[in-house]
């Protein structure tokens, strides 16, 4: 089979988990850079990969597509192991559940309302809307609340091994964990910050993320 | 196994879906009404079940969860026949984008903008905020050309039979074409229409959606 081909930007959240799970996989991929900050995820090149202008946009084998749940899913499906899904509909509850959590409140939360005002913005010479973070204070909250809750006494939201849902949460808390409010959110749920330590130390995690 | 409940208002785009999920299995389930009209969804009660504040939730056989995409699948695995999702990974990639597309854009795009206040806010007495609908026209011209081309030539977004998919999408596009704006963006992607079509006749839309 061919190489897969990720296309986006290496400090994307969801570019991030696409490539983690590749890393986990132990398969190589080509990254072709598409900008975030220049924008040009919103230019006519990536338009026609993802008519929505995010990322990141994928190809494998002949099959272009786009949607980081449906990428992080072909996958895990195509390239066997390790399996980052659990073997039983039972277990591959919780996975489904906080994958979605973070797509429907998590990201927003913690990404577009917290890092991004917080962190992002100052670094290219603007001013941080103080209301938009204060607002998102208890979603972020909720968010760590809850995946904390579903996480119980688990290793990974596998379970015992990591899955899907590990690698799409881990880039959203690093950023989240990148600013002030993060910090203090983190410091009330010991049990994700602790998952976030052991996920710290994977292989896959140094590679993509190495400044985390 | 204990017959599922589903907590939530049958009005719901997302607890239609779950109910014609469960329809197309040929699984019996208990509805616990919410009123979403009256706010119920927001109360004690239902913030135990789903600590958003949003609908569906779902019980079965001692699992209790929420989040829309991760209840088909359950649903899907834990019934098995007639199959939901498409036999191969290459197969199930159009499904996971689209069950992707409505949660990221479309639902937000048909519901939250166009639907609601355009239909379901002045039924209420309240204004329609023209400037929302209007915003959120090309979003929904979009999200219909896009399923549109992923659609293809296929009688379904499984392929020659109804996915998860198809069962996420229907809810949403029939409340689209409740409003002028909807009905003209549907003559413009005929073949979304005549997929409407198709839907409409089975036994599981009728018995879910009767008035549709």
């Amino acid at each position: 089979m061919s190489q897969p081909v990720v296309y986006g930007d290496a400090i994307s959240t969801y570019v991030r988990s696409v490539r983690l799970a590749l890393e986990e996989k132990g398969v190589s991929h080509t990254l072709v850079a598409v900008d975030l900050v220049k924008g040009q995820h919103k230019e006519a090149d990536h338009l026609v990969r993802h008519p929505w202008g995010k990322m990141p946009a994928f190809e494998h084998d002949g099959n272009s597509f786009y949607e980081v749940s449906a990428i992080l899913r072909y996958i895990d499906e195509v390239f066997p192991e390790p399996a980052l899904m659990p073997a039983t509909p039972v277990g591959r509850i919780r996975v489904n559940q906080v994958m979605s959590i973070v797509d429907s409140y998590g990201y927003a939360a913690s990404i577009t309302n917290i890092f991004i005002p917080r962190v992002l913005v100052p670094s290219l010479g603007g001013q941080t809307d103080e209301a938009q973070v204060e607002a998102a204070k208890p979603q972020a909250a909720l968010f760590l609340k809850e995946i904390g809750r579903l996480l119980g006494d688990a290793s990974y939201f596998g379970g015992a091994a990591v899955s899907l849902a590990d690698l799409l949460v881990l880039p959203v808390l690093t950023y989240l964990r990148a600013t002030p409010e993060g910090q203090a959110l983190l410091a009330a749920t010991p049990s994700i910050e602790a998952w976030m330590g052991r996920m710290s130390e994977r292989g896959s995690v140094q590679a993509v993320m190495p400044a985390t």
